[in-house]
């Protein structure tokens, strides 16, 4: 059965938005590290950073009709999470849709499947997460499915769950945590940046953690010279 | 039988320069979506373009003889397209290589292998895609071909026929359809220039493409609310 | 057994400074085309470059215990290389280890796993080379050991070993023969010197390496016209 | 955090039997071509078969704690799914769990990781899918969950739905959905038995399932002869 | 453009059997090490063997409409070699196909892409080569077409070329050169049976094959111990 | 340079003897977790075994000339293990060889490239590990080395060493060891019997071997029914 379904409850603006300050590795690490996508996918540009409200679509492969489907749901603010029943490297997505999803408010893409036109994207500042970078168009004949949940790169994402990504890849956290993966950045953050300030004085994280009674009962030897081989 | 064609037949060049000023992505299209090197080849540095006339090259893994040999029958115009007889990443070219088909006239190069000397390659302006990046050096110990036909990177391709390549990847064009498929990259390029505009001034796909029909007919609902899991 | 080893013998700090100024592909060469990692393993950003003394760690997969524990050892000039003991992509290494490792005099790390923070290692300017970028975080559970040799991306590194890596890869020079290497390396790159301004010039590598004897006794014929089919 | 979850509802021993008596093939058919593991799972010897309710296994890479935890909570009829936070080959699972297993009355595994001692499981003909054969031992220091929702090779599978495998792969029923699955499988069983028998009595697809109209209104047209080229 | 070529000139089914006795290592080598398919593609059963006159398809990823169209033009003696136009391993082909193709008689299939009910194909005894083992059903959406030019698995196949598969994989011999192949891989069998036997009795290849001198001259060097390291 | 050691000192044949009666896995765990090949390394057939003494070969990608070279110095119970310069598929070995290396003591074949004639090597019992199976053949033109250190498939191996390899893969013994590690596999497989019919009698190894406590330190609750959604 394939469903385009309208309205669904989003991430709240604010939750989102504080969690797009912090950088991907924090906000996994923040929500006891889940969520996190393979990390086959990557930025199409480097530098790209992007956050948003999930809009998820469900497309088969070689087909993209459902790319120009999600459009007519999209509400600023919102970013697009693609996945497609088998995997997948056909570009389903170019500069055309970007132009299509900014003008209805997406913030950005995120595609278990191939884009082009990366250059395109790169210059028009529209953010694109990919498996692949393929120049292969694509038909459309076959419908899937909008704002169902789906499995993108390995990590379910449910409508209206919160995206962060960035260099390190993509990060998923579901909606009714936002606002509480959000404050867990923010203290994570605080305390490592206490922690980045006496690692740059030369201080060892085996002392800053406390690690050395822990790895001396776990076995952890140190011998000054190589063993006879 | 190892054999080095002279002379080959090329692509006109003033149809090749036409199919150089659209993307791969659009002469792609243009030409029926055919044509297409797989995905894995990938530019060796960002905003990489290069168009030409093939001259080809069948080379043995682990051996870049033949792309010593290819040199001599370069014109101006034309691009190197190498294929090798098993999958290998072993970097068969570098500056050196480099240097030499620019002074005869090479436009670029498109390897189904690897290369080396990217960082002086990018500073040369001298482009290149390619399945790898890999400092191996190779011998020079078994001779294959020049401007045969080969299978490159899932193509097929001829000596003379037109290649176009960008960030997207690499797209071959028949000889004898170079000019054809020129005129259609046009015609291509001038629709979606009209459509870009419309889809930045929002309207949607749906309707600029006249969608929503076959999506009904397809079996696509709009629901307003997710069903009940 | 995990040991911790204090006390290695290191390359010597000219031959190292020798050997960073050639590039890998140089080095490969210059040793008889042997040291060099799989072509999988990539810099995190473009044009890093980096030369040191190897100081090994051997991790367990998802866990970067040995990470830090390497830390107390490092002397300025050393880069650390990481294996791991099953293939694995999880981010062991990210902006906090870069920050320590610099304080103890780093210069950089070769890590067959995966990292993270990449936009700021390539702010603060530490080069990394990795087998994946991913923001996953590892436990610290399971000691491995520090500065015994280990097979990173299928090449034996033993401590105190030359490593030499930029945007073409990774080599490894064994801390014996540095010296040697790096005046081969010297006098290899005076040779291409000479090769590139006679090649820039239009003249052929058929003639400057004088291979044209060579490939017609391989068999290597040459036709005016392709052969019909 | 990690948890146990120690009592769960199943699907219906009857619904379970009935589905494991049709193909993976079918099954996934019947339920609407979804539930599908990724084709890398691979049964560890040939015409191995299984049916059973998932008791669902998160581990850490390099790391088989949790598949001893697990063992506690099996009931006769279960099939253990194991889900690994990272992509991780290591051969977590072997003869002695098998052992225990079906003691406890396990029918099966499903693991998104690595397995040893294939021959014997062979020859206690105790099925087994995975993403890979190594014989690489696993440590036990960091736990995971038992009986959550997990995502195993590219599916979400929620503690208690119906899993069958073959030769073909392994399929997920939700619980919910397992006998209107079943009768579904049923129903095209029946329809293809009819069709297996025209077809072999040399009838056409295109006649039998009527597709003349529909390819002709796509564009395929008949030659008699190739086209010139 | 999707077309049918109902017309097309076979491999003389003399040379299709003569080369079907040979191994696909034997036929590979008797033609000059050309003809042979990327490694990926595996039979679905072992000890699977087939030759045949090539009837090809070009399909669409995830979509198997083209596989019910070729059954029509089958003849007795015919193997179906199936291209796709992305890569794509969803299973498009399986029992009831082979039933078909069977009663058109059909010797076999050879497919870029996925295949399922190996084990019903398996005990029919219908061979299979693939890229992939892999339930998931496809949609009849979109035409390709039958009996035009394929690259398969990096090899072009010409509709009425000569197929050879088993154990070591698949190679294609261009249809005007079967009878010319099959005299020279007979040839080359009789030849190897004579070394088979001075190699049973404890012969070198050296001696029998003459290597020493080119070895030697090769630069290479006997010595009695390891040299220090 | 290009070597062949015609001495080595190879492991004893009663150690070999002794490790080859357990499993690879065994082994594996015996020498606490070292020496294992990476798991693409897979046998040709099923249910093949083989340990040895190494013999090494370093190799060239597509060119099987040392593997000839290797017969010369084989002894009665050595087993070959090939490393190549570079990733290389090609079908280096095949049947022709396998009779040539039984004829000299060869007991089996461990080889980082592909082989052929799988088939004929099932059936004359040859033993072969892989790294794939491709008929494609080599050349014989560039030398390597016999008999000394190589790396295959990520794992050291000396001359001399005990090999062991089963369905469950390829362990790697250092000479020195190989006595201790045999006396250390049948301690392990003497507690894994006890162990075993513990399991089989129903008892779980959270008892056995006494994880209860450790679990709970590290945090694992159990609940009775699943956590609200």
């Amino acid at each position: 059965m394939s469903i385009v379904v309208r309205n669904i409850v989003r991430a709240h603006p604010s939750s989102v938005e504080r969690l797009g300050r912090f950088g991907v590795a924090t906000v996994h690490e923040a929500q006891g590290r889940t969520g996190l996508l393979k990390p086959y996918m990557r930025p199409v540009y480097p530098r790209a950073t992007a956050c948003g409200s999930a809009v998820t679509v469900l497309a088969q492969p070689g087909d993209n009709w459902m790319l120009h489907v999600v459009a007519e749901v999209l509400q600023p603010g919102d970013i697009v999470v693609v996945a497609v029943t088998a995997d997948n490297d056909d570009g389903m997505f170019g500069e055309l849709l970007a132009t299509s999803y900014r003008a209805r408010g997406g913030t950005g893409l995120v595609i278990d499947a191939g884009v082009r036109d990366v250059r395109a994207l790169a210059e028009m500042n529209f953010p694109v997460w990919s498996r692949a970078i393929h120049a292969r168009g694509t038909v459309k004949a076959t419908p899937g499915s909008v704002n169902v949940p789906v499995v993108c790169a390995g990590v379910l994402v449910n409508p209206g769950d919160a995206i962060v990504a960035d260099d390190d890849g993509v990060v998923v956290v579901p909606r009714a945590r936002a606002a509480q993966v959000a404050d867990a950045a923010k203290a994570r953050e605080e305390k490592e940046e206490v922690n980045r300030r006496r690692l740059a004085a030369g201080e060892l994280g085996l002392d800053i953690y406390g690690m050395r009674e822990a790895l001396s009962k776990a076995g952890l030897k140190y011998v000054d010279d190589p063993p006879e081989r």
